[in-house]
């Protein structure tokens, strides 16, 4: 088969792979109809990722079809068109019982981002899905694969680390610093519960103004200008947001949520961190507030595909640009340089 | 009167004081049945506290009966014996009306505490307390003055910041570091919920071995010892645990409870800090954790008052030491050498 294989930082190319085989009984060989790329991804390629080796086949979003099944498959077969999860559970252990799938401890490395990471992954003809039966979810009829892609990952990621965890309600206030694909995802979702504003903020002003018209922002701040809190102040209210979520992975960004919070509110860390931040505690601790952190569950992968089959949730404007699987590497040229191509998610298809 | 006066850094004096008067419709005057000292007591004298003016009569915890009251008072009279809170609130504002009275907009310094303070406090023959209606609790029937005066702070600052905020739930393993008063209420309300076991970490052994005898903590680890989280991983498991609570205020404090929480566990800050803490969300942001912060609200003052009333919370093992009102200074001498005296709180009686 053909696959994206990871050669070591900045060395990648769309080349012959063998072909995936089943391993557990448990598993499934799906081909793949359609993918994507995702920002780690690029950290991957880049070697900010040092647990991914060199000769690994990158890739963790995807639509697929099954064409074999292990033995100790049950109730999948040759045949079903699935959404692959990024993340790989065994729906028994204590943590996946609990919904904290992304802490599988079936998963042999101990955590449950396995495709493309510690494992073959989606960016291929083919792959081999570990533990299927719960890492994989049906897609409702009506919902197209450029759609159901979006459902392995990044909806999921705003909706459960960002929307949830951080507690959007009707009627609150949210912020979201971040309009990257992540940070857009997170201000759609939180559409779903009606809070009264959602204040985009970003250093981009074509991000911010594709926030505004496809993703339900109701303000938008460019950051990168002097007074951009103040800004902010004037549309949520001199205390604070509610609810303010992080959506880009740097210590200025984290650390203006801290300030942009309301006494009492959430702020919910959505953002892949390198560095330590400076938790500002002498001032926060008199002033009520939640902190979250968190790795995707995909607990929400079937609500979130259920929403787009009843026509409560768009996905589609997340997807800007198509391409074959055999034109990858161009895929990779314009989600590298994503703002010059006002780019958000490339969907792939065989 | 005699009260308790703040005259600058390291300077006190129970001497004599203007008696109080009503200044607005809606204060009380009280006698001063019985009151205590808290740490933050100790700060202001230090001069940490800058709000704080020479000239201040400290306290926020007592016990009185009812002198006046203002003409907007409807719902208490003269006679009647309450718990003065340690946050005066008007329940009427938005911030009071969702529980969180410690934000509340009527305390024209924008913080609910205002008692000994930003005000003149409990340390004295007589205090004013103004918002008296939503800012005293009644005392039921069989609760002494000694146990009611745990209810004006400690045992709600305990258990709103470190039990509810933490999720102490059933079968939960639960961690404090740090064994003084405020620890001591947190460990021993979290036992309400009973999680199966209750870690106390401190450096004195003495408060150690009370945090086991008397306040539910069924293990003890002493963190001036090496190896100390290794017998913390031993009792709770390997993963660390479901809910650390911060009792101390120092930053290493803080940073110890974000490697010993559990995944998809919580950090509730309790102390009162004076410095940034490092976050490290370059590792917990694969987490799933939650951090949490905050100042006492007292919803709970009336219900801690109850579970006592019920014979469901024996808070009698926290009043170490007995004075009366003009043995002030001595009680300071006390409160001030804690552990040399083995000492949590004083009740200081009229």
């Amino acid at each position: 088969m053909k696959a994206l294989v990871y050669h070591g930082p900045n060395q990648k190319a769309w080349e012959e792979a063998p072909d995936p085989t089943i391993q557990e009984a448990t598993d499934a060989i799906f081909q793949i109809d359609t993918t994507t790329i995702c920002g780690s991804d690029l950290h991957i390629l880049k070697g900010d990722v040092p647990e991914t080796t060199p000769g690994t086949v990158i890739g963790h979003e995807g639509v697929g079809t099954i064409v074999e099944v292990g033995a100790g498959v049950k109730n999948l077969k040759v045949g079903d068109r699935r959404v692959i999860s990024c993340m790989t559970s065994c729906g028994v252990c204590e943590y996946c019982r609990k919904g904290l799938t992304s802490k599988c401890q079936a998963c042999s490395f101990g955590d449950s981002w396995q495709l493309g990471h510690r494992i073959n992954g989606t960016q291929a003809q083919y792959v081999r899905v570990p533990l299927v039966e719960t890492s994989t979810f049906a897609i409702p009829e009506g919902v197209s694969d450029a759609e159901a892609v979006m459902c392995s990952d990044i909806f999921s990621t705003g909706f459960e680390i960002g929307v949830l965890y951080g507690d959007v309600q009707p009627g609150k206030t949210v912020i979201c610093i971040g309009a990257g694909p992540v940070g857009l995802a997170a201000m759609k979702t939180a559409g779903l519960f009606s809070p009264t504003a959602v204040v985009a903020i970003d250093m981009d002003e074509n991000r911010l103004a594709v926030a505004k018209a496809q993703f339900g922002a109701t303000h938008a701040v460019n950051n990168s200008k002097d007074g951009w809190m103040d800004q902010v102040f004037d549309i949520v209210g001199k205390d604070g947001a509610d609810v303010v979520m992080e959506a880009v992975g740097v210590p200025p960004s984290l650390e203006a949520c801290f300030e942009l919070v309301k006494p009492g509110g959430h702020v919910a860390n959505i953002g892949v961190h390198g560095k330590p931040v400076s938790l500002p505690v002498e001032k926060l601790w008199t002033r009520n507030i939640t902190i979250t952190t968190g790795l995707v569950n995909m607990t929400t992968g079937p609500m979130m595909l259920d929403l787009i089959g009843a026509g409560k949730l768009d996905v589609k404007p997340m997807g800007t640009h198509e391409f074959k699987l055999d034109q990858f590497m161009d895929a990779y040229e314009v989600f590298g340089a994503a703002a010059k191509n006002s780019a958000l998610k490339m969907v792939i298809t065989k």
